[in-house]
């Protein structure tokens, strides 16, 4: 059986899971005061280009979400989001959870429009009745988005300077953030988020590790007592070293862009492939998720032989299927693939 | 200078303040166990015809929407609510600072669409990934909506039917509902929304009290501890005889009824008189709220002599906007809108 | 049958009731924007001393608490207070459902001794896990006490110096406030709350209203979107004029010091008629709240003729009970009172 | 340098590495529907003895304490703890971030007893306002608990008795229960907990796990979407596996018991240093958590080879310290230590 449900079917990075038996017996200080923790931040601020970034690691995406957006929000705020964006559906409501609203904003393909973004902010404020109304305060995006898609950077740089025009913070989701910097095509470093976006994380788990996000906070200051926060929201890891280690081994030796690469480049594989048998893609996406609307017979046939995701309701004669590769995809898999259309 | 902006613009109904004055200095416990919170609470179990109802008051709208909401849910259950709903839009995220998201259906003059609730609640539970969103519980529905509407009795009782099949409990905003009573060509009782709603509330603030929300829950033990979660709430008054004695009032002799017929008959001719000067209303409300478009020039010269709310934003040549009348809305005031029409 | 159970038994003072009828039925507009209330913050900023106040007008007591300390906390910052104090006990958790823990001090007869606040304070930052713990932010006391005692204005320097020392602010209940501001001995007044509370409210509903809390804000900004978070909690009033028009009557020759004048008046005698009769208070209370020791079967006997409260549970051969005068007490029940005894 | 700061400061059992390693480049599906995952389960409704049970696993202790306690209430509900329980002191608020009050009982040595905990329950019921009170429904303890203390199974069916009595549940915190088990007197068995206990978790990343704790639930249904709720709390692992394969190796083999013999017999040797040294301990635990009274010149020495944490603020003259040892504690490390003495 082929396996193509997700970027988190495997363990981690071989090269991670080395360096967590060869640590295995240090001991260590717990809740992130290790020297791996510690190696790890450094390395990260290096890597955004930002010496003052405050950096911190915490377990899961959606707990990553819930607990910057309610530190970076208080009373009445709110966060505007992609009405396709993780946090609008498949978070079970943990930013609601934590007391704020997530309003919604149409998006196409999983992308907020600079347009759409500006002309409800400003419509938002030449309402006469808006103190009645949650204050949106916050943006939320994802790169890539749901649907494997990118901001470039000129959006990005649009994208940021409107909230910050609206006196909105500006905080990004990259839960699959290998992948995004991986792509063709990709013109958005890791910098540019730093400089761009209040805060960010780069995604872990879909990306080589166990677990773990690394949150990166671009002014010292930005979220105060954010430990006790992450405390709090129940995100602080009693063994830090195993967030820590692990993002140390990522980001030493370029092993978290070979995981992006090595993704990316099956993904196109894949795509190349089902173009050959005469399917296009669903959405021009340059990562490492996959989307075809493909005839249901075909998907009943592949089912025989591969798993991977309906996405959105199954039609009457064909429906729209995701395919997604990770750091972890073989040869091998894509050959079968290919060999199955 | 006339106002036509809302029906919350006097105090309370000559007979609510007689009685108020009549028994200011009767000596009372507290928090709504007095005499009259009483006498108030058996009017209303007989005019909804469930003896086994439980009617509690609290102070305003959008204190009675988040406490009753925040009480029928738990955890991860959220409330099913019109995109154009006065708890989604202007109630400054109340349900969410409990923890519950407000999901949006597309409204169609402020009514939800029975086969658009079917759909959504089927669609949900086909969806296999649903235990990752939050889960419909509740819906919430107003009557009269937002817009003047009104759902007819066949309308309330499929969408009280489709809840209940797919476990939803279902909820109504009566903020106005004196309004939708006395309308022309309504054909639901207060007894109907006792047999079809799980829980409702009957406005005050807006039908002839100071303040007050009469809440009516169908079966004994719906919530447990209801006056702790009240309190909890920040809504429970410490001289609950002060919203008993105006319940007392507005449910003896027919009171809320006539204020109800008062302010939709003065809407009528309100209604009139615009037909008569060749403006059609933007909605076919049958209730006290009217609105129309009319061009700005129009606008500007009425805005002279009286006051009005804009409805939606400005338009380039023409705009909507809301007349709203009320229990106290004398003939002048009708009769000098006519004339400046 | 004689009452003394509480200070809110009675409507509102008389003359707030004719306020209240006088202006019934001018058309205002809502949410506090009305003249009235606009002048009774005028008259409150003049009282207090501060033109810069902010000043907003709430309905009661639990909720102006919840919101206000909600308001002024975020995160994992919470409010410290005597563990007497209302928000610990009484409010059904209304400050906890806002996501805050009430850290609670041993207390003296309702009072935080400054002592005890100071050591505290100093313990906790001394201690080298407190970044796993809730933040000390606030303080919350309450003036009178709920047993009816009073800061003196050398304590409430103190506490106040103490809090800002550790980057607490300052909130004090006073749901109570015109019974301290009339006591005896009393050397605290309103001008001096202003001056070292970050926070404080002045209760209506207890001193002469028939609800409404006034709160007053140190200074502009304390509270970034107030109104919104007012909104947000359930307690903005649609009729904010019921509120406005209240203050704006007790605010006026000096109602509100002599609604206070009047209960610790009869206080006093209720008073002298227990200590003539051998019975001397369990608290020195020099306000309107007064306790004592009794003999159970003088509690039984005095039962048949009056209502009081109970203050902790009932002990085998006495109890202590709790009388309270208010506004309102007539000199007529503090007579029968006296020859009951 | 030797540690003896606490039981989280080595990574997992060599036994868990190795079967992290063994599976790691298997694919499973995520959110802990993996074959790993259910064999855990199956392995500990085996242990409790109870088939019935729900089993679950989250990720750490504050985690899952701020989870299973907020699906456990409901709006004014509040759970009873020590008050020097974890939930109560060193978890951030994260109980109260979720809306419920934690309400204390003094404790002995980190346990309560039960007839404070009866006496606290029929006086909460005996007074007239509690209404106005948030209600308890739930109790907290924990075993061993944060003193190393344990609760014996008489008192245990006590304190559960009293609990259901009274209309509440009982949950039990197990963070570290895997060195209760081991504990010579101990006469609580992990189906005793099974039986007694609504709610408990098996602490997994202070005995020998990387992280990962396991919530077992007494019956089908006791928090209806469980499920979601975790989702809800961001405490679902995407990996589920990485939790599964950990859980399913400790609980194969008596692994989780070996881990919990050890660590208490090197606390045991531990303790005999002392006192062959002349110091008695401070708290008479059975434990793996060891406290002592020393003079501060010796913890000034010790802490020159050796770390340790205080407990509680340094005396003056001496001060209250804590060994700890873990399932990684070394004969060498113990044998230096009593060298140092």
């Amino acid at each position: 059986m082929l396996h193509f449900d997700s970027d988190y079917m495997e363990g981690a990075h071989p090269k991670v899971m080395e360096r967590l038996m060869a640590t295995n017996l240090e001991q260590t200080t717990g809740y992130g005061t290790d020297s791996h923790t510690l190696h790890a931040r450094a390395l990260i601020r290096e890597a955004v280009g930002n010496p003052d970034a405050e950096v911190y690691f915490l377990v899961g995406g959606t707990q990553t979400n819930a607990t910057v957006i309610a530190s970076l929000l208080s009373g009445c705020e709110a966060v505007v989001a992609a009405e396709t964006g993780h946090i609008s559906v498949h978070e079970a409501g943990a930013v609601e959870a934590t007391g704020h609203k997530v309003l919604t904003l149409p998006a196409k393909e999983g992308k907020i429009e600079v347009e759409v973004l500006d002309r409800y902010l400003r419509d938002f404020f030449a309402d006469g009745t808006y103190e009645h109304m949650v204050l949106p305060a916050l943006a939320y995006i994802s790169q890539p988005t749901e649907y494997g898609t990118l901001y470039s950077l000129a959006e990005l740089e649009e994208i940021s300077a409107t909230c910050h025009r609206y006196g909105l913070k500006l905080y990004l989701d990259g839960a699959r953030l290998g992948y995004a910097l991986a792509a063709e095509g990709n013109d958005v470093t890791i910098k540019d988020l730093g400089r761009l976006c209040d805060a960010f994380y780069i995604g872990g788990t879909k990306v080589g590790a166990l677990c773990g996000e690394a949150v990166v906070l671009k002014g010292k200051g930005l979220i105060p007592h954010f430990f006790s926060e992450i405390k709090r929201h129940g995100a602080l890891l009693a063994k830090g070293r195993v967030l820590g280690v692990q993002f140390e081994t990522l980001f030493s030796d370029g092993l978290y862009l070979e995981c992006g690469r090595h993704a990316v480049s099956q993904a196109m594989k894949l795509k190349a492939a089902f173009t050959a048998a005469g399917y296009t893609p669903a959405i021009d996406s340059p990562t490492n998720q996959q989307f075809f609307r493909l005839p249901n017979p075909l998907i009943d046939r592949l089912s025989e032989s591969m798993t991977f995701e309906y996405w959105g309701p199954r039609g009457d004669t064909e429906s729209t299927v995701r395919f997604v590769t990770s750091w972890a995809t073989t040869d091998e898999a894509i050959a079968a693939l290919a060999a199955a259309l």
